[in-house]
Protein backbone atom coordinates (compact mmCIF):
# COMPACT_ATOMS: atom_id res chain seq x y z
CA UNK A 1 0.00 0.00 0.00
CA UNK A 2 2.97 2.14 1.04
CA UNK A 3 5.83 3.22 -0.98
CA UNK A 4 8.54 5.66 -0.76
CA UNK A 5 10.64 8.34 -2.79
CA UNK A 6 14.30 9.85 -3.19
CA UNK A 7 12.85 12.33 -0.94
CA UNK A 8 12.69 9.79 1.66
CA UNK A 9 8.81 10.63 2.51
CA UNK A 10 6.59 7.58 2.47
CA UNK A 11 3.91 7.69 -0.11
CA UNK A 12 -0.13 6.33 -0.06
CA UNK A 13 -2.25 7.49 -3.20
CA UNK A 14 -5.54 7.64 -1.16
CA UNK A 15 -8.31 7.60 -3.68
CA UNK A 16 -11.27 5.22 -4.84
CA UNK A 17 -9.48 2.47 -5.74
CA UNK A 18 -8.02 2.61 -2.42
CA UNK A 19 -11.29 2.69 -0.59
CA UNK A 20 -12.20 0.24 -3.04
CA UNK A 21 -9.65 -2.37 -2.42
CA UNK A 22 -9.88 -1.91 1.68
CA UNK A 23 -13.36 -1.27 2.71
CA UNK A 24 -12.19 -1.16 6.47
CA UNK A 25 -11.12 2.02 5.34
CA UNK A 26 -13.54 3.71 2.90
CA UNK A 27 -15.03 5.72 5.76
CA UNK A 28 -11.65 7.50 6.78
CA UNK A 29 -11.09 7.67 2.62
CA UNK A 30 -14.60 9.82 2.34
CA UNK A 31 -13.36 12.38 5.08
CA UNK A 32 -10.29 12.80 3.90
CA UNK A 33 -11.59 13.55 0.48
CA UNK A 34 -13.97 16.03 2.13
CA UNK A 35 -11.53 17.63 4.02
CA UNK A 36 -9.39 18.15 1.14
CA UNK A 37 -11.94 19.69 -0.98
CA UNK A 38 -12.32 22.47 2.00
CA UNK A 39 -7.76 22.25 2.10
CA UNK A 40 -8.48 23.09 -1.48
CA UNK A 41 -10.91 26.09 -1.26
CA UNK A 42 -8.58 27.36 1.68
CA UNK A 43 -5.76 26.89 -0.97
CA UNK A 44 -7.69 28.99 -3.80
CA UNK A 45 -8.46 31.75 -1.49
CA UNK A 46 -4.53 32.54 0.03
CA UNK A 47 -3.53 31.76 -3.64
CA UNK A 48 -6.09 35.10 -4.80
CA UNK A 49 -5.22 36.91 -1.94
CA UNK A 50 -1.69 36.62 -2.28
CA UNK A 51 -2.05 38.00 -6.33
CA UNK A 52 -3.75 41.01 -4.27
CA UNK A 53 -0.96 41.27 -1.64
CA UNK A 54 1.71 41.66 -4.54
CA UNK A 55 0.22 44.12 -6.27
CA UNK A 56 -0.10 46.04 -3.85
CA UNK A 57 3.35 45.55 -2.55
CA UNK A 58 4.37 46.80 -6.51
CA UNK A 59 3.00 49.68 -6.07
CA UNK A 60 4.74 50.03 -3.04
CA UNK A 61 7.99 49.76 -4.52
CA UNK A 62 7.59 52.09 -7.79
CA UNK A 63 6.56 54.56 -4.95
CA UNK A 64 9.57 53.48 -2.72
CA UNK A 65 11.99 53.77 -6.17
CA UNK A 66 10.36 57.30 -6.96
CA UNK A 67 10.93 58.70 -3.13
CA UNK A 68 14.73 56.94 -2.85
CA UNK A 69 13.37 55.00 -0.57
CA UNK A 70 14.89 51.69 0.66
CA UNK A 71 13.51 48.59 -0.04
CA UNK A 72 13.48 47.36 3.62
CA UNK A 73 12.10 49.43 6.26
CA UNK A 74 12.90 47.32 9.50
CA UNK A 75 10.93 49.43 11.73
CA UNK A 76 7.58 48.46 9.36
CA UNK A 77 8.64 44.54 9.91
CA UNK A 78 8.77 44.81 13.54
CA UNK A 79 5.19 46.04 13.52
CA UNK A 80 4.01 43.49 11.60
CA UNK A 81 5.76 40.93 13.30
CA UNK A 82 4.00 41.69 16.98
CA UNK A 83 0.91 42.02 14.87
CA UNK A 84 0.93 39.18 12.85
CA UNK A 85 1.92 37.08 15.96
CA UNK A 86 -0.89 38.29 17.57
CA UNK A 87 -2.89 37.18 15.08
CA UNK A 88 -2.01 33.71 14.59
CA UNK A 89 -2.23 32.92 18.20
CA UNK A 90 -5.92 34.62 18.48
CA UNK A 91 -6.74 32.14 15.15
CA UNK A 92 -5.41 28.67 16.66
CA UNK A 93 -2.61 28.97 13.96
CA UNK A 94 0.84 28.39 15.36
CA UNK A 95 3.55 31.03 15.63
CA UNK A 96 6.14 29.26 13.79
CA UNK A 97 4.01 28.78 10.83
CA UNK A 98 2.58 32.42 10.86
CA UNK A 99 6.63 33.63 10.96
CA UNK A 100 7.68 31.85 8.43
CA UNK A 101 5.02 32.81 6.07
CA UNK A 102 5.86 36.35 7.13
CA UNK A 103 9.60 35.86 5.60
CA UNK A 104 8.38 34.36 2.96
CA UNK A 105 6.47 37.36 1.19
CA UNK A 106 8.18 40.05 3.05
CA UNK A 107 11.32 38.63 1.60
CA UNK A 108 9.68 38.15 -1.74
CA UNK A 109 8.52 41.93 -1.84
CA UNK A 110 11.95 43.27 -0.69
CA UNK A 111 13.38 41.31 -3.43
CA UNK A 112 10.86 42.48 -6.09
CA UNK A 113 11.19 46.23 -4.86
CA UNK A 114 14.97 45.90 -5.31
CA UNK A 115 14.57 44.96 -9.01
CA UNK A 116 11.80 47.63 -9.55
CA UNK A 117 14.48 49.86 -8.09
CA UNK A 118 17.17 48.41 -10.44
CA UNK A 119 15.45 48.93 -13.24
CA UNK A 120 14.71 52.92 -12.64
CA UNK A 121 11.14 52.60 -10.81
CA UNK A 122 9.43 50.51 -13.42
CA UNK A 123 6.93 47.24 -11.52
CA UNK A 124 6.91 46.51 -15.27
CA UNK A 125 10.24 44.86 -15.08
CA UNK A 126 8.34 41.91 -12.87
CA UNK A 127 6.73 41.33 -16.23
CA UNK A 128 2.98 40.66 -16.46
CA UNK A 129 2.97 39.50 -12.84
CA UNK A 130 3.40 42.17 -10.25
CA UNK B 1 18.17 58.66 4.92
CA UNK B 2 18.89 54.88 4.58
CA UNK B 3 21.13 52.74 5.94
CA UNK B 4 22.06 49.17 6.07
CA UNK B 5 22.14 46.04 8.54
CA UNK B 6 24.32 42.95 8.73
CA UNK B 7 21.58 41.29 5.73
CA UNK B 8 22.76 44.29 2.97
CA UNK B 9 19.34 44.95 3.01
CA UNK B 10 19.14 49.14 2.62
CA UNK B 11 16.62 50.23 5.02
CA UNK B 12 14.09 53.56 5.32
CA UNK B 13 11.91 53.69 8.10
CA UNK B 14 8.83 55.47 6.29
CA UNK B 15 6.51 57.49 9.27
CA UNK B 16 4.71 60.52 9.52
CA UNK B 17 8.53 62.14 10.50
CA UNK B 18 10.00 60.74 7.22
CA UNK B 19 7.11 63.10 5.28
CA UNK B 20 7.35 66.37 7.52
CA UNK B 21 10.75 66.12 6.78
CA UNK B 22 10.72 65.42 3.11
CA UNK B 23 7.41 67.79 2.16
CA UNK B 24 7.74 66.63 -1.50
CA UNK B 25 7.43 62.84 -0.98
CA UNK B 26 4.62 63.50 1.83
CA UNK B 27 2.34 62.28 -0.81
CA UNK B 28 3.83 58.70 -1.69
CA UNK B 29 4.10 58.79 2.31
CA UNK B 30 0.54 58.83 2.58
CA UNK B 31 -0.02 56.39 -0.26
CA UNK B 32 2.36 53.69 1.27
CA UNK B 33 0.80 54.23 4.74
CA UNK B 34 -2.40 53.73 3.24
CA UNK B 35 -1.34 50.34 0.94
CA UNK B 36 0.28 48.96 3.90
CA UNK B 37 -3.09 48.74 5.75
CA UNK B 38 -4.35 47.01 2.87
CA UNK B 39 -1.49 44.58 3.04
CA UNK B 40 -2.14 44.29 6.63
CA UNK B 41 -5.91 43.42 5.92
CA UNK B 42 -4.80 40.81 3.43
CA UNK B 43 -2.07 39.18 6.19
CA UNK B 44 -4.83 38.93 9.15
CA UNK B 45 -6.68 37.37 6.11
CA UNK B 46 -4.57 35.03 5.52
CA UNK B 47 -3.33 33.72 8.75
CA UNK B 48 -6.68 33.28 9.76
CA UNK B 49 -7.25 30.59 6.00
CA UNK B 50 -3.65 29.39 7.23
CA UNK B 51 -5.29 28.45 11.16
CA UNK B 52 -8.41 26.50 8.77
CA UNK B 53 -6.07 25.18 6.88
CA UNK B 54 -3.86 23.29 9.50
CA UNK B 55 -6.74 22.45 11.42
CA UNK B 56 -8.02 20.37 8.25
CA UNK B 57 -4.66 18.86 7.93
CA UNK B 58 -4.16 18.24 11.13
CA UNK B 59 -7.80 15.65 10.82
CA UNK B 60 -6.27 14.40 7.78
CA UNK B 61 -3.11 13.55 9.34
CA UNK B 62 -4.61 11.81 12.50
CA UNK B 63 -7.11 9.69 10.17
CA UNK B 64 -3.56 8.61 7.94
CA UNK B 65 -1.89 7.37 10.90
CA UNK B 66 -5.30 5.56 12.09
CA UNK B 67 -5.81 4.06 8.35
CA UNK B 68 -1.78 3.42 8.19
CA UNK B 69 -1.47 5.47 5.00
CA UNK B 70 1.94 7.50 4.58
CA UNK B 71 1.96 11.46 5.23
CA UNK B 72 3.18 11.61 1.26
CA UNK B 73 0.62 11.22 -1.29
CA UNK B 74 2.29 12.03 -4.82
CA UNK B 75 -0.53 11.68 -6.87
CA UNK B 76 -2.96 14.44 -4.84
CA UNK B 77 0.48 16.90 -4.44
CA UNK B 78 0.41 16.51 -8.64
CA UNK B 79 -3.49 17.43 -8.91
CA UNK B 80 -2.66 20.50 -6.23
CA UNK B 81 0.13 21.49 -7.95
CA UNK B 82 -1.38 21.65 -11.62
CA UNK B 83 -4.73 23.21 -10.46
CA UNK B 84 -3.43 25.86 -7.98
CA UNK B 85 -1.16 27.29 -10.92
CA UNK B 86 -4.01 27.66 -12.85
CA UNK B 87 -5.42 29.77 -10.01
CA UNK B 88 -2.28 32.19 -9.93
CA UNK B 89 -2.18 32.26 -13.60
CA UNK B 90 -5.81 34.16 -13.28
CA UNK B 91 -5.49 35.93 -10.80
CA UNK B 92 -2.60 37.63 -11.90
CA UNK B 93 0.34 36.10 -9.28
CA UNK B 94 3.83 35.07 -10.56
CA UNK B 95 3.41 31.09 -10.37
CA UNK B 96 6.80 30.85 -8.84
CA UNK B 97 5.42 32.67 -5.92
CA UNK B 98 2.54 30.24 -5.73
CA UNK B 99 4.66 27.61 -5.73
CA UNK B 100 7.00 28.67 -3.11
CA UNK B 101 3.63 28.91 -1.09
CA UNK B 102 2.39 24.89 -1.99
CA UNK B 103 5.91 23.54 -0.78
CA UNK B 104 5.51 25.56 2.36
CA UNK B 105 2.35 24.47 3.48
CA UNK B 106 2.64 20.93 1.96
CA UNK B 107 5.87 20.44 3.26
CA UNK B 108 4.53 21.76 6.59
CA UNK B 109 1.56 19.84 7.08
CA UNK B 110 3.50 16.57 6.15
CA UNK B 111 6.22 17.25 8.63
CA UNK B 112 3.11 17.50 11.04
CA UNK B 113 1.73 14.19 9.65
CA UNK B 114 4.56 12.01 10.76
CA UNK B 115 4.99 13.71 14.41
CA UNK B 116 0.87 12.35 14.46
CA UNK B 117 2.01 8.90 13.35
CA UNK B 118 4.92 8.50 15.56
CA UNK B 119 2.50 9.75 18.45
CA UNK B 120 0.21 6.91 17.40
CA UNK B 121 -2.45 9.06 15.78
CA UNK B 122 -3.12 11.63 18.64
CA UNK B 123 -2.46 15.21 16.99
CA UNK B 124 -2.65 16.79 20.33
CA UNK B 125 0.97 16.21 19.79
CA UNK B 126 1.46 19.46 17.94
CA UNK B 127 -0.01 21.05 21.37
CA UNK B 128 -2.49 23.54 21.38
CA UNK B 129 -1.70 24.47 17.61
CA UNK B 130 -3.11 21.33 15.52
Amino acid sequence: MNDSDSSGWRNTTIDDAQAAQNPEIAHDVARIKQLRQSIDNVDTAIVSLLAERFKYTAEVGALKAKAGFAPEDRERESRQSVRLKQVAISAGLDPNIEENYREFVVTEAKNRHQRIAEAGGDPGVLDVYA
